[in-house]
């Protein structure tokens, strides 16, 4: 199934899914819109028009019913399923996401890890066995690894992902320093540099 | 001085100033819109689009002054100052977040961090040290700590979080995965679960 939502859209929904997931785990079965908005930090007439987009409508002085509306979200995002990562780049960063239970419980799950240094190589860290890149074609075939995820920085962040897509993997997400300049056919990339969360804060502490 | 702008405009002069920052390094003096739009992957009419709200403008046919640029654009980020940065939790993600480079370097300075577990207070973590939450209306004073970066959830993120505010801190960055639930006069609250990254890889991977 095609679907094509702006970005900001979508991120709304997987911030949905994360309350919804919540209440469903303390076994609330019914939520209204207004609640379920105000838990998210959107408006209600937001929640209700993303909602919509993707075919979910609430009953009017009911709500929403918890589990279902949970389980389409899942299914829009492609959260229905176990995506299978490969780690590249064993540094703090790194590390971090091998141990972030937030991705495990949600589906990604980090398969293999990969780094050219001799210190890393061999080890086992949160349970994820460190492989050198000469093992990366094999592994992406034998494991089905679908997602790079770098941590790297400059030309080490080029050279893994350029690795990586010539293994066959079809997704890479760059949490490193720099946009990746590879392009290449077929495969996605999303550059995704988490510390823009600190620029937006003193933007607003700076202009409120 | 008061400037409104949606965030995803913010996100997007975040990137660009990130790759004005390493062209600076480089020392390239000039750039075409069309060339940096490339870099920063947005079309150049959304480029030259978001730069004309800030009051820049490229010459036709020459471009934009590398360093002009950036210096603009870090003023109006905020990102000309630095900025004093408290900890609250020292989980994985907590000391990825001492050893980020990327950081330190942009003026986010991580200058204490704050946890109950007796194993950490005390220690030197990154050259930052780990104190007990008694000392944080202290530190907040003396330190002049103005953002709260917290990396805990549920109960424990919700604790942190009143304690950084009773102790006069004025804007919270919740990393962690549950969206805070505290209301609190004049404190700035951002929400940013950097998980939600791998949401919108799926999705696209899901409907591509």
């Amino acid at each position: 199934m095609k679907l094509k939502l702006p970005q900001v859209t979508v991120s709304r929904l997987a911030l949905y899914l994360r309350v919804l997931e919540k209440l469903s785990r303390q076994g609330q079965e019914l939520i209204r819109s207004e609640e379920l908005a105000e838990r998210c930090g959107v408006s209600a007439a937001q929640l209700r028009k993303d909602l919509s987009l993707v075919g979910a409508f609430g009953v009017r002085g009911v709500g929403y019913q918890v589990r279902a509306l949970e389980k389409e979200i899942k299914r829009i995002l492609g959260r229905d399923r176990i995506w299978h990562l490969a780690l590249g780049g064993l540094n703090e960063l790194g590390r971090a996401l091998l141990a972030e239970e937030r991705l495990a419980r949600r589906g990604f799950r980090f398969v293999a890890a990969f780094d050219w240094r001799e210190e890393w190589i061999g080890q086992v860290i949160q349970e994820v066995f460190v492989y050198s890149l000469e093992q990366l074609p094999y592994l992406v075939k034998e494991s089905d690894l679908e997602i790079g995820v770098i941590t790297l920085a400059g030309k080490e962040a080029e050279l893994m992902a350029e690795k990586m897509y010539q293994a066959g993997i079809k997704a890479l997400l760059n949490l490193g320093p720099d946009p990746l300049e590879l392009k290449a056919e077929g495969l996605l990339i999303h550059n995704a540099d988490f510390t823009v969360a600190f620029d937006l804060l003193a933007f607003e502490l700076t202009h409120h």
